[in-house]
């Protein structure tokens, strides 16, 4: 069988986890803009604070940092040491050919590590439980990550 | 024909909107550079105040965020939050087999607006022309990952 | 012979190259957990002073930034200003089919000179040698993603 064809369960199961990690990254950018426009503030370009027809009432506070625009603009910075690595491990696993049942393990049990480690983080759960949520993903990725370079080792001797 | 050929229109769209992309990310950098040594300073590492070639009188200053350097990096901070999920997504699209024509207007509309972003970013226009030149891009992003997901599912049934 | 296939020496020499950085970059998560550890601070969310099983004895001081942690925070920064590119930008370079030595000159030139100036930035050095570092694997990233930008324009005319 084909390698790249969603015919295999291995790939369709990367496409589909890429595919909520991506929606989950986008998705904070748009809470980041619910929240700015929540607490009317969180600003970070003095221009922001030009009167426009969505800032009709502009005031310096708007540029101080505000927690609750902040906590997801940590939110997304922790996806950034995160996701984009996945999305690419994730994929140059699949030239591995594991077992689709394993592959699926890693990719889904990523997927739902992260979004646990979302929910905790946005409801402000201890730091021992966010790490506990952040380690698993991690390995995964630590896994997926040596097991490609060994088979690219392995073809290339 | 072969999905992940130059000679399928769609992939050679993707290719050249993805190289565009990545152009312009790493010219973030250099305009970084540019600016670096245009307002000798918005340095961020105790080291960078030792006296070297580029920086031969070395003064506490230099140290101190800069707006003409911060603004390009909080552009690239953009880039970081859009452009990578833009890149895989775009590539898994590929998979989806979209109708040539759609696949370049979904392309080509998001290196275009976010081209039009950066130049909006980076000549400090309003907030809100900002917003509405991130939002296409963004919604370019969910549908086409939202394709994805549906297509691999609907594969894995 | 196919493109995307281990048996491809381009391939094999992007995947091998590819699994490195990635593998570097996970590693940089690690080492901000290691200097948290050690220095007992570097916190970003005010839930991180709960007293937990990891934290027994907080106290605000670990909230303000410490210069061991930041300085990681900084290297992984410049990863994602980076990697991500290059990991889309290696992968798509392999189908303008460029000879496997030359390929893996540029793979590998830039995994070395990323990872010396890993250890130049870890040990802070000069920003001219960081900065001298910096510079090759740049390079590769604008030559790989206008070969990939000619290459996708002259198959589609």
């Amino acid at each position: 069988m084909e390698i790249l064809s969603l015919h295999n369960p291995v790939f369709a199961a990367y496409v589909a986890a890429a595919a909520i990690m991506i929606l989950k990254a986008v998705s904070m950018s748009w809470l980041t803009v619910a929240r700015m426009l929540q607490v009317r503030g969180g600003f970070r370009s003095p221009e922001d604070l030009r009167q426009t027809l969505l800032n009709p009432d502009p005031n310096p506070a708007q540029l101080a940092p505000d927690d609750r625009v902040e906590r997801v603009r940590r939110i997304q910075q922790n996806d950034q040491e995160n996701l984009p690595y996945f999305l690419i491990a994730g994929f140059l696993f699949v030239f591995t050919e594991p077992s689709p049942l394993f592959a699926q393990w890693l990719f889904f049990g990523y997927v739902v590590t992260r979004l646990m480690h979302f929910i905790a983080y946005l409801t402000a759960q201890t730091h021992d439980l966010r790490a506990a949520l952040w380690t698993p993903g991690s390995l995964i990725l630590i896994y997926m990550g040596a097991a490609c370079l060994m088979a690219a080792i392995s073809y290339s001797i």
